[in-house]
């Protein structure tokens, strides 16, 4: 007899397993129950919609030769029942059964399962605040929102919008009404955006945001939204009044697990569905994948909520499988690989942040940022900075961060790949990578940070970041900064803060320039800190016995310079 | 006392191990010996150069600040001696001193090490063919021809050229003069360009070519230049006559050895210098790197010769630390990884192809084609085309090949880590990569080849390849040919091969189309066969039992279509 697979959710996870269940077992009864209208919405492509990249919306639900994916295709192409507007509103786990609600006839009904999947996702979190009963206020999490928030960026009737909260989805959010032309303010709690981030990184890109027009404002909450009827403004707690005529919330979602906890399964202590390696939720009949599970860190082994698109995808192809063969597949878990494209920058992160690596516990980790053009100069090259770390005692990878305008993307991904391969440093120094110039320079970016990285481990530079250095000065303390770049760099672009120019060529013929007292602390940089950690270690031969190389040099530098 | 380092060779890897033993010892006695007149170039970057995406030659050995790196700035930033136009002569290796002629003086002198490095680098085979005495023979290995080919197509002269050899450079210079305007053959001995890529890779990439403008000729060899003082023209083995006013040789480069040689050191069967892990020699006091050495590959665990410039860079760092405090880092190998651009075209490969797989006595491996746009279609994607190979018995990732207008060099690199993570097929099913729709689609191109291989390994899908089946069409077998596109598809683009068109959402209603013996063999495709194989799944489900999926469809179809 068929087997009945039923499947409760229908954006990314569940019509994932649908097909994958389908094209293993070609007998099955099988069923998405959707409570909304739309199905394999590619929800991750909303901002890009509202922002004008493309304006056709079936292109969000179409398959790749333009298809829309809705009950019909699912019918015809994949023998799929897909119920849209219809609510799971219970399971019975003892018979086996889920209570269905029709939302546009009221009408109730019960489906029979072998086995259930629920990817019922996550729900936006939405403060409560004095004022949210005003018109005007949106967020960006479904097909609804995303329509209505095109119809706005069309219209051109904003002119003004805050976003509240940094994250990724409010950082493209920013970008796309941004670019329709309207005035934004990024109001983000935390002290900086991006929270993926290392706070120096985080400020590289909101530099970036200002140049593009953005107003960002960290560090301060929202204490209501101001208006009658509709919203004029934001009040934050601080006080501070921002004029606006729409609210756009991004401040994370909640895993939808309300199903799951009513029938008695087990859920984890982030408020997902708890599953084992096999999508498996406690009750073995019942697997559960994407935004409404917790998964396994793979770096820290802790268990974490991770909303995203891809590992979505993947978790319901690996539950299908499990439902339909026994568990063969084994989902391990993530690494924390995030990106996103903020006007000419891409940032992203992987692994852990110097912060969360704290957090974890990691005293003892060893970090480096770099900064480089992506290809030669003569092919055009952008700059990338990159932020990697390291345990200090076993040289394991633990994350980087990568940050600027050239291709940033590919080394995220190298990065990923080394945390999923447990590499360390000395896995990652000689690497074969596909090197021509139109592609990267002859030693990688990637590579040329575990370099400098490797320098620090081996105690042949001593780092200091920009943040301390700048704590150094702001401090008053008697250091020594010494520029090594040359004379025409220097007029271009320079920190003004009393810092020392002697170019690296001029160095060992300049020792009358450098302080009599060998045990000052010196800290020495350039456009990018190659020369600055050059300039470094002559500096410790002739005895300076407190020499440091500012990480990244100027071009990481993320306060205000002079030029 | 000062110890005394000597460089002999100034492209790549010896100015890399200058500089880095300069960080480690601010005492030592440095020098390169040149033979000659630059350091430190770009070689990498000629074709650039000569195709005019820039134009000063001082690009090619400059700083990324712009600063030639010539003996005046190895002397100041550096406190490195560069005598170039020095050629060295011999090793003394018990005195420990080698002796040196000046090229312009031709003055001779003895200069005394406590450690050297050969960093000599590898010289263009250039065949004995008649002719090859006439004016207008070229190739594009130093600094000189890439002058001299700039020349040539600037001063556009030259109508038509002849480039023999189809490897990384004579693609590159194809690429380079045929954008100047130059009428280009290439002619290749083996079967196809491109040796790292399997064959029907090879030949999307031929017909890229091709739909420029550049005629190629594979599987013949060349017999002589024709021509009286100037070349006029290349005859080849089959006594065709091809008309030019140029030649380029680029038909690879030996390991220049002969000081090695010489000295008695320990040569490798593949002609290159034999060196350790550490990147010493058979005299301890000798190491070498770059183009002049053997690696091992670390798939095969064979030696070979990988005259590359990253590797070069990378081989010099790692000597230089030996060289300066003993042997304290590693070089493990190369993957064998290689990229180029031609045209709109990336192509790449890294591990072994399926043939190199064959040559190294994998008998069992399993490989796939797997095409799709590199990122969302409404975020303007393009294609790539990936080859992926593992071994069967253990699932161990063995290569991947890459080709096509998208971004290809990502999933290059994440190939090119997998094979140093000695990732098998269980650890890249769930990779978390940074997906976001700028970027990637969902499942990410690599993944999704990964999941293909998967679904093969574990005999869900049976493939087939193009070329199998374009073997089985001309042998006039019986097979049932069924496209599962749809008809307006089949109206732009189809094979015209007797194929069937029954679209994939009409196949469970269309059982009369179907052969009536259940024993026929049905090969099933659509675009990318994502479709072909959801058809193929079905049809054995109702009882045919031999039927095979093309893999890649009919995007990689590398022969002649009807449309």
């Amino acid at each position: 007899m068929a087997r009945k697979f039923v499947i409760i959710g229908g954006s990314a996870a569940g019509p994932k397993a649908a097909s994958k269940i389908r094209r293993h077992d070609q007998e099955a009864d099988i069923t998405i129950v959707q409570k909304g209208k739309y199905l394999s919405m590619a929800s991750c492509g909303y901002p890009y919609f509202v922002g004008g990249v493309f304006d056709d919306q079936n292109e969000l639900v179409a398959t790749p030769t333009g298809v829309p994916r809705d009950p019909s295709f699912f019918a015809s192409t994949k023998a799929v029942t897909a119920l849209t507007e219809t609510e799971a509103i219970s399971i019975d786990r003892d018979r086996k059964q889920v209570a269905l609600r029709n939302l546009a006839t009221g009408e109730e009904s019960s489906l029979p399962y072998d086995k259930l999947i629920l990817t019922t996702g996550a729900n936006p979190v939405i403060p409560r605040l004095p004022g949210m009963d005003l018109d005007g206020i949106d967020s960006l999490q479904s097909m609804e929102d995303a329509v209505r928030l095109k119809a706005l960026v069309v219209e051109k009737k904003t002119k003004k919008a805050v976003i509240i909260g940094g994250g990724l989805i409010g950082i493209e959010t920013c970008e796309a009404m941004e670019l329709a032309g309207i005035e934004i303010t990024v109001v983000e709690m935390l002290d900086q955006i991006l929270p993926f981030l290392d706070w120096e990184m985080a400020k590289l890109v909101e530099n970036h945001m200002r140049s593009k027009g953005v107003n960002i404002i960290t560090g301060i909450g929202v204490a209501k939204i101001l208006g009658t009827d509709t919203v004029s403004g934001v009040e934050l707690t601080d006080g501070t009044v921002i004029e606006c005529d729409h609210v756009v919330f991004s401040i994370g979602v909640r895993p939808n697990s309300k199903l799951a906890v009513e029938a008695g399964l087990k859920i984890g202590d982030r408020g997902g569905i708890a599953v084992n390696r096999f999508m498996q939720t406690s009750d073995p009949s019942i697997y559960a994948a994407g935004d409404c599970i917790e998964v396994t860190n793979l770096i820290t082994h802790n268990k974490q909520h991770w909303p995203m698109g891809d590992a979505a995808n993947l978790q319901g192809r690996v539950a299908a499988q499990n439902m339909v063969f026994g568990n063969v597949e084994e989902y391990e878990g993530v690494v924390g690989t995030g990106i996103c494209k903020v006007f000419d920058f891409t940032a992203g992160g992987t692994g852990l942040s110097e912060k969360m690596a704290r957090m974890e516990g990691y005293e003892n980790v060893i970090s480096v940022i770099h900064a480089a053009p992506d290809k030669p100069g003569f092919m055009g090259g952008n700059p990338i900075i990159i932020k990697m770390l390291a345990a200090k005692t076993t040289g394991r990878f633990l994350g980087m961060q990568v940050v600027g305008t050239g291709d940033a993307s590919k080394r995220l991904a190298m990065a990923a790949m080394a945390l999923h391969g447990k590499m360390c440093i000395s896995h990652m120094v000689n690497l074969d990578l596909p090197y021509a110039p139109p592609f990267s320079p002859a030693i990688d970016n990637f590579i040329a940070a575990v370099h400098a990285l490797e320098n620090k481990w081996r105690q042949h530079m001593e780092g200091i970041s920009t943040v301390e250095v700048k704590k150094k000065l702001d401090a008053g303390e008697p250091v020594f900064l010494l520029d090594a770049r040359g004379p025409d760099e220097y007029e271009t672009l320079r920190l003004g803060v009393g810092e020392h120019l002697i170019p690296l060529g001029k160095l060992r013929s300049s020792h009358d320039k450098l302080p009599e007292d060998k045990n000052t602390e010196i800290i020495a940089y350039c456009k990018i800190s190659l020369r600055g950690y050059e300039a470094a270690c002559y500096l410790k031969s002739i005895g300076y016995t407190c020499v440091k190389v500012m990480e990244g040099g100027i071009a990481v530098w993320p306060f205000a310079r002079e030029k």
